[in-house]
Parts: C-alpha cells; sequence; structure tokens
C-alpha cells in the first residue's frame, strides 16, 4: 500500500477517520506515530498528504487523518485490454496489476477455450472486481479505478459492441504466437489509443483470430514461447509502452 | 504444461516412464489415449514428441511413452536478472515467470531492505528452486534450467564478484524511479548480453544505487509508478525485450 485511499462519502471535510485494514496498515506496516504524514487520495479524486492527528495503536485500531489533496492522479498509459475470461485466481491477480501498470480499461469477454464456469465468479458480480482494481491503485500511487466491463457471448460482443468501441482506439493489437511481424513493425507512428488482445489459457481458436482481424485487429508475435495468460498481459503491455515511448 | 519434461537419468533408451503428476496431468488433463502424441523433452537436452504406447487411465496413473527427441531447446533471451531476494511467494512466481520469459541466469542478492528471514526459507536450499524453473521451463516449451547464484551479502558480492560477472554482459541496466533517462536512450546498439538489475520492496537504498552505478549499471525509468516486483521483472524484461527487437 503505497497510498492510502478512501471513498469520498468517508471523509468528513478534510478529516478521515479508519478503523479497518488501513488504519492496521497505518499502524502495523509502516508503524507510524501521531504527527507523521503519510501518502493519502480521494477514489477517483485527489492524491495528497495525511497527518495523523489521532490513532490507536493496539486493536481496534483506528487512525484520524487530517488531508490535504491537492495532486491529480497520474496519466493512465493509453493502452486499454481486451481479455478472454481467465480463472478467477488469475483474473484477481490481472485486475491488479494491469491496474498498476495504467490500464484504463478492461474489456472481459467469452472465447472458446473460455470455461463456461469462469462467468460464475462472484468477483464477477457487481462490484466483485473493485478490491483487485484497488490494490493496482495503492500500489501505484494512482487514485482512479479502470472501467471494467464484461462481455458473456463472443459473437454479439464481436458484431455489435465492438464496432462502437473500436473507434476510441488508433491501434488494435492482437498477440499471436507463430506471427512474423513484431511489434514495432505494427506501431509506426505514436498511438492515440491502443487496445491490445490477450486470449485465453490454449489461445484464441481460428474463428476467432478471423473475427478479431476482420474487426480491425492487426497481430504480432513477441516470440516462440508460450507464457500464462498473466505474464503475457503485463509482458505486452510493456512492450507496447516501451515501443511507443520509443516514438516519442 | 506444454511440454512433459524428465531428467536425463528417466529414460530407458527411448522410452520414458511416467507415474507421478506428469502420468497425472497426461490423463486428466490432457485427456490421452494411447497412440496419442505429445510434447516431450529431455530436462537441459533436446525437446520433440513422446509417442503413448501403453497407460493406466485411473489411479494410480502410468504413462509409457516412446520418444524422439530432436529439436534443440529455443534461445534464451540473452536479459539475466539481478534481483533482491523477494520473499519466498513471490520468488516462487518470478523464478518461474523469468524462466518461460528465457532469462538465462537469476543472480539472488541480498540488499538492505531484504528481510534476513528471506535468506532461510527451504525454497534457497540446494535443488529448492528447481520445481519452479521446471514450471517456467514446461510452460515455455524449453528444456534448459536458468542458473540461479545467491549472494546473501551485498558488499562482498559487489565488490569481490561482481567484477568478474561484468564481463559477461555489453550492458547493465539499473530500474529506478525518478530518473528521467528512458530505457531506449541506454540501450542505442544490440546488446550482446544485458543484466537488469530489480531492487526490493521498497527500493534499493541510496548506498547501493551508489555502488551499482559505480559498478558500471546505468540508469532508466519506467515512469512513475511503483510495481510489484513481479510486475517489475516481468515488465522490464520486456521493455528491453522490446527495445532490442526494434533496434535488430
Amino acid at each position: 500500500m503505497n497510498i492510502i485511499l478512501a471513498d469520498a462519502e468517508e471523509f468528513d471535510g478534510n478529516k478521515l477517520l479508519l478503523s479497518d485494514h488501513r488504519a492496521k496498515h497505518i499502524v502495523k506496516i509502516l508503524g507510524c506515530k501521531e504527527g507523521d504524514t503519510i501518502r493519502c487520495g480521494e477514489i477517483n479524486g485527489l492524491r495528497g498528504e495525511g497527518k495523523i492527528i489521532s490513532m490507536q495503536r493496539k486493536f481496534p485500531f483506528h487512525v484520524v487523518l487530517e488531508v490535504e489533496l491537492m495532486q491529480g492522479p497520474p496519466q493512465k498509459t493509453n493502452i486499454d485490454l481486451l481479455l478472454a475470461l481467465p480463472r478467477p485466481i488469475m483474473l484477481r491477480r490481472i485486475l491488479s496489476q494491469a491496474t498498476s501498470l495504467g490500464v484504463g480499461k478492461i474489456i472481459l469477454i467469452h472465447a472458446n477455450r473460455v470455461e463456461k464456469s469462469f462467468w460464475d465468479a462472484s468477483l464477477l458480480e457487481s462490484g466483485g472486481c473493485r478490491e483487485h482494481l484497488i490494490h493496482g491503485l495503492e500500489q501505484s500511487v494512482d487514485t482512479r479505478l479502470p472501467h471494467v466491463e464484461m462481455h458473456q457471448r463472443f459473437k454479439p460482443f464481436i458484431e455489435n459492441t465492438f464496432p462502437e468501441i473500436k473507434n476510441d482506439y488508433s491501434h488494435l493489437l492482437l498477440a499471436h504466437p507463430g506471427e512474423n511481424t513484431t511489434l514495432s513493425q505494427r506501431i509506426l507512428s505514436v498511438p492515440s489509443k491502443t487496445l491490445f488482445a490477450i486470449g485465453p489459457e490454449g489461445g484464441w481458436v481460428d474463428y476467432e483470430v478471423t473475427r478479431l482481424k476482420d474487426s480491425g485487429f492487426t497481430s504480432f508475435s513477441i516470440g516462440d514461447r508460450i507464457l500464462k495468460v498473466d505474464t503475457a498481459v503485463i509482458a505486452v503491455h510493456s512492450r507496447i509502452s516501451a515501443v511507443v515511448e520509443g516514438l516519442s
């Protein structure tokens, strides 16, 4: 936790009373005492500092902060993620890691090799992702929650929903093993906004690759190695970031 | 498991008898039957195919393969990792993920913000890392185990050991927040071999940064976001890969 985050309604003017895991973190992990100043932020709002004006250092922990929030959140990366729904344990990690990298939007879709049962995960119920997104924000000193959307059927998504989404992006990129084209051959000028697609464990089936390409995605390879989905998300995001940085 | 790996001494001529988790994987996950062919390899040796010539499909599972190994392992990436020892749960994941990315050598060192107790992990005993390295090989269809070495004291490492190691590398790169230099400004020609350094949770202390720089490391930033160590390892490796690919 590199920043203490709270919802707007938790603030009482410039005071913030914490009595949950955040209070415990301030006491036990950070080892703070009264008068200390720590990084704070409002979820989807500003960042700044909080001064500890009172605290209880043993269970039940509580901490009262006097906050001053003046600084905007860091830039998102302008690189969004289209992801075939992974198993819940992996999705949790990806939500947090992608958020920490600065992904602004995560679109979860179905694919042939996604197990139907993955869609029943409690993680996907209203607000179920939020905890993991907040972990990513707390890690990377960000405040803005990424937007997460879900599309439980591939064909209606690619035919009806995607044509509207795609207008937001200058680059639609599909990581696909066996391709000869490299990423730097696909990104020749600085993108306004990029969407990259990562398939399920076992990969996209041919039909899905065809539909994605017909919808505007261009494919590239990052080598022959088969990566786990969570490794691939970070690796491809980072490679795109590096290519864009080199062009900037 | 995208390849079934076995030690040289497990092969009886071109026959391989499996009766452990690998046999279970072939039966239960891959759903193979007699006559099917699957990817096999010898650890630190060749890759190829194995034909199932007999099997028992219920507990205790066993599978006999007739193998033909003709193909060399994939290239390693020529990008090695110098890593401040992380906590065991994170180290396990990093060993596997770094191996799957093709890292050939992982050098674990002490740093001021590494908890002393991390060095007591059973994972660090002789052979304790092997299982996690093999997971990475199985994922990425590789056979060659990365070399892992450990240096439990920073000062003797940087003063006595590192001067010999450094001759193996054309580029020594230190990911360091707050730096203005980007990676593509640090890699101007295709490296023969690169070593990148990732600090502990909380970062290197100033003394360590100074010693690393005095020893030949040049620092760069990948932005202001603070990443978890496991995310940072993949992100920096991937960014270096992308910059090198763009120069090739």
